[in-house]
């Protein structure tokens, strides 16, 4: 019989220790959420291969695990010989079916929606060093919201689940970068960019922080934008300090490409979400903040913590993605969380991994001991558990001392033994 | 664009109320096991298909959910026109799995191994009211322990589990029954019935429960089984009544047909698991319990609540599968329960669900109220958060009377108002 002891490329067993951790965290995530009136939902991870096909998920298209259809549909597809086996697909994201869900129970739900999602997603990439093809996602969105109190929901939300979670390592201090979408644009648009070029510039804008102003200026040039336009552009990004004035900047732009109240919005959010997070985190108004995906509208946000190239968290609100995808506009906000990223963070700081809980016993029994001597064994245990101990009952090995070292390294560190006599 | 928002056929959308009950019942289920000692691991929801399609799953391996190949390989498969393209498939247990992980990741693992897992498993079934295509499986296995402190632990371990889970719909009374494969084939072995015949006997006597002795003489006669081993079988089970002697029962069939020490064990774990357990849970020697898996080699054993025709959680040893499975012997033995069977049964008796935290605020902000009051709104919702209350922060609504009556719905009951002035 043919046997692959190893999982599926690219996919982990999880190991106790690692499960402990995920688990912690997990239980942080979803009480902090809670605590915002963030309500958990969940779907299937098997969605209609037609929604995961709908030219809504980029190129996360491309690399779709999909399922095969069964029996006779399966023999009707072969014989038809057109190659379409899969009739159904894993999820690569939580958006495409928070749209459907959306779309499936909104009678049912209160508006606005505050939904917490927190799921596996799998998709077909290239196995690297963090990243893999099974990964845990985790988001939070709000839908049906066109205030601002959506952005400062979830910006405070987040800034205040990343505050817990990284206190236990130590470490208070993180960034939450913010931005607008209408402000990169109006800010193209006034350097004289053509609005179907704005796309290609806002690619050269996002690569800034590896290649900085010269950079993109290069970058612009070679692809064949006018150097008067790529001038005005990077004279508008010439002063870009640590604290960056959001109206000031904005000034450089004016109300002809840029609508007043989309900076006295943020200007709200900003403020809004520093009444409610914590002082340590800064949260900075980044005009060279972009983010990849198309579908965003208007406020943009990214978290990052010093040392780290990577962002833990993203988002920004995305108006119009539900209502393409179900058929009727429903304003919509998230925020998503990389939560692989931050515990391979938390685990390059944690020595000693997340150990049991500290009231843990372990009674090691010898497997000829007498049938009484075990029964008052049993009652005790169930006293200890009944008083939230956590007591485990294992036979005692011929080694009892290398067991228990080995218990010891699990996290138990009190011990009772029955013996034989 | 084709858009299809209902869930994938048999699959479902958990909705905010689902999930609160879900989630409250799984922490009841992980807080039990870890108070005995149980650590949860996890696999990848995907498995290399030759490990799915491997013989050990029975009837399972017809229900597999295949995972295209992709890409130069798919291509490979259809040229080839040999119908293989599948590479992985979906879980259809969390058994199969397990015997993988533990062959991958035994060194790292503690001997003996008592774990939990928690996760969906796929079966391509026909959907029917209570059976789903994907569905939550909770198993218990402790691998590497031959003494019966095993079956005493999965025993006491899954009783307090249900104690608990059920004293919140006033449910305290509910039955375990305890067998083992050796007394079920030494019963056989007695009437005269051949080794190779027993496991058609045995599927006679597993519809006890519907068919009653009389039908099961009739479906063994039916069978072509000789009418003396069939009397003989009969005699044996002629006397069985409520509180079953097990060491009586078994002196009918003698320690030719059956070791005394299976007897003197199945003793012990009765005796042990009733020191741990509640005094309301019913704990009982049934010499009609089969359990239909053929990989059982000793103990099994199924729970059970009065009113309910199915079980709702069951298990036993099965000593050789793991060792077929990764060719090294290795003892084990598991209790798994029927986490959805729990949550229909729960549901049935739970009139307004599970409701949201008790301490529970919403704020309902005027869009446009001054941003002063805003912030000073902020403040507070910061100041409650921290001392552990949930608030959620929503735009006013122009019939507020009806957006504070469907809040009410959802759990919340104290409300704050931020006019415009």
């Amino acid at each position: 019989m043919k046997f692959v002891k190893t999982p599926v490329k690219g996919m982990c067993d999880m190991l106790p220790s690692d499960m402990r951790l995920r688990e912690h965290i997990l239980s942080l995530i979803k009480s902090t959420y809670a605590s915002y009136g963030f309500m958990e939902i969940e779907t299937p991870v098997m969605e209609h291969i037609e929604n995961l096909t709908s030219k809504q998920g980029g190129d996360n298209e491309k690399l779709i695990f999909k399922v095969m259809k069964r029996g006779a549909e399966l023999r009707r597809a072969i014989d038809a010989g057109k190659e379409e086996f899969a009739d159904n697909g894993l999820r690569y994201d939580l958006t495409v079916p928070l749209a459907r869900y959306y779309a499936n129970n909104k009678e049912k739900l209160p508006v606005p929606f505050k939904a917490l999602q927190i799921g596996n997603v799998w998709r077909a990439d290239n196995p690297q060093k963090g990243r893999f093809r099974q990964f845990m996602q985790c988001d939070i969105d709000i839908l049906g919201d066109d205030t601002n109190l959506a952005e400062i929901e979830l910006v405070s939300a987040t800034s205040d689940m990343l505050s817990r979670i990284f206190a236990e390592i130590g470490i208070t201090d993180f960034t939450i970068h913010i931005n607008d979408r209408q402000i990169l644009k109006g800010a193209a648009l006034k350097a004289g960019f053509a609005e179907e070029d704005i796309p290609a510039v806002l690619i050269s804008l996002d690569k800034f922080d590896k290649i900085g102003l010269d950079g993109i200026r290069k970058d612009l040039i070679e692809n064949g934008f006018a150097e008067e336009a790529v001038d005005n552009y990077l004279s508008i990004y010439a002063d870009l300090g640590q604290d960056m004035d959001c109206r000031a900047f904005c000034a450089q732009i004016g109300e002809d490409y840029l609508p007043d109240k989309v900076v006295q919005g943020l200007e709200e959010i900003m403020a809004g979400a520093r009444a409610m997070i914590s002082e340590h985190v800064k949260l900075v108004f980044d005009p060279t903040l972009v983010r990849g995906m198309g579908y965003y509208t208007g406020t943009i946000f990214e978290a990052g913590i010093d040392g780290y190239s990577f962002s833990i968290a993203g988002g920004g609100r995305y108006d119009k993605m539900i209502g393409r995808f179900c058929g009727q506009d429903v304003s919509a906000c998230g925020f998503s969380i990389g939560f692989e990223r931050i515990i391979t963070i938390l685990k390059d700081h944690l020595e000693n991994g997340t150990p049991v809980a500290e009231n843990s016993v372990a009674i090691l029994i010898d497997k000829n001991a007498p049938m009484d001597k075990k029964l008052e064994t049993f009652a005790r245990a169930r006293q200890l558990r009944e008083a939230g101990g956590h007591v485990t009952i294992l036979p005692m090995r011929k080694n009892m001392k290398q067991q228990i070292a080995k218990l010891e390294e699990e996290g138990y560190h009190s011990f009772e033994k029955v013996y034989k006599d």
